[in-house]
């Protein structure tokens, strides 16, 4: 069973960052996406769909580095189910982007793109590019959020 | 700005029938998706994604004569969130899925296929079939769901 | 680097099986979709997109045994290119799907669904359920889809 | 019937431009995508994926301005064919996509973002500007596109 998602919208929050231990750090960010419909013979705005997207790793850092709150952007991965019980005992359950990629929407703007080495640019990313190792899969991504998640929630 | 989504599951709940006015109908269910993650050098089950799937029209009926709980599916459509305020004034928000299509997963079992005409099959087709002739487009379907979806609420 | 993709259109040809040793065996299909485009004010049809879908294990024998010449059908997956050299040393590449799931589309017909226990059904799907244990992940699907292409080649 | 497609790879040509007529531009580069599979145990690439992506409008001038040959970036949009007769009377068919949106992918790198106000920026842009009044949609991007492709072809 999979669920593969591709979304295009504007940032609505800033960037969170959150390093869950020596080397892995996590950035989450608001999305809202608001669809052109076709309505009586003219083009208007529907709702607006509001949903998290979750990053990890190097895409994690250069989200940070890249995207601020209003840019619009693309985001590509997978639909995420998050349940948790808070304090009081009541249960909850969030539905996530778990993003493969994410980048600027050319449809909007221009960018100016500068690659990035995980093991020169920052010291903290030396342990990121060295976990990296371990986690090659998209499958050890998922393994990383959920442990993430299970650590921050 | 546009979310495209496509998700395989099983069908979690009995699959809901909302006559909106004569010749409008609309059907909804719970999707459950359970992706296997490789972790640790093994595939295990992830965490269950839940979300509710809409469909109108043909597609509705169709899936009311053809999906029962339990059933594997796929779906293909747009993610769209539906806001409304209860009774007691508490704003609620929900994510699901619009559906352009849904059929049963062929990876778990077989089917047999029947066309279906509306303006012959069933007398109430009839009006549905003449209501397509004024809403052809993927954005008319969403005018309808938006519509269908504040009548409901 | 992913690919992922989901279609609806019809079968444009008979499903073709391809046993490629014991216990593995390859259906492959044409898909035609031809999309509505809203031009100068109304909806026509656009030019029809061609494309192969491939299938393998379990879902290759249902769609064998399902699926016809002419079927509304869904087809999800990821978008996959295949070069060769033929005889005459000439290279071709062909762009293909590798369908992780595929089903009758709903918004045309009707279906009645039974479920299919590989090991139960028949004879050769003792086989193809054993090869199961070894090929659990997509990526091992993947493998198997290469290894099969090349081997037909 | 519809056909959506995301994908992530690398920019693996000069970006084309094509000046349809004043105020219409076209722009178009090959995409290639070398997905990561796990083989008896290890993860490897396999086959290189290669299409066509086609954009137009302020897409086609902000890829231009800012995608250069090797460049990491995620695509969505739709799968179509374009089949055309060369001079010679054999006839040809190219699977290609249909850019909804293009980005820098930032697994790989960051990106400065610039908005840009077309009809400010650049006298050519005025134009582009104005035919976005009438060409609002989805399916008119498409008319675009197909009217572009029978002009060049």
């Amino acid at each position: 069973m999979e669920a593969h998602i591709w979304m295009t919208g504007r940032v609505g929050s800033d960037v969170e960052r959150r390093d869950v231990r020596e080397g892995l750090m996590f950035a989450s960010f608001r999305l809202a996406c608001t669809p052109r419909l076709h309505r009586a013979g003219e083009w208007v705005d529907a709702d607006t769909t509001w949903i998290t997207v979750d990053c990890v790793r190097a895409l994690a850092e250069n989200v940070l580095a890249s995207i601020s709150k209003g840019d619009p952007v693309i985001v590509v991965g997978r639909l995420r189910t998050h349940a948790w019980v808070d304090a009081t005992g009541i249960p909850h359950e969030r539905l996530t982007i778990e993003a493969a990629s994410v980048g600027h929407d050319l449809t909007v703007g221009r960018t100016a793109f500068e690659r990035v080495r995980p093991s020169l640019s920052r010291p903290e990313s030396v342990e990121l590019g060295d976990s990296v190792e371990s986690v090659e899969s998209v499958e050890s991504i998922e393994e990383i959020v959920d442990a993430v998640l299970e650590a921050v929630a």
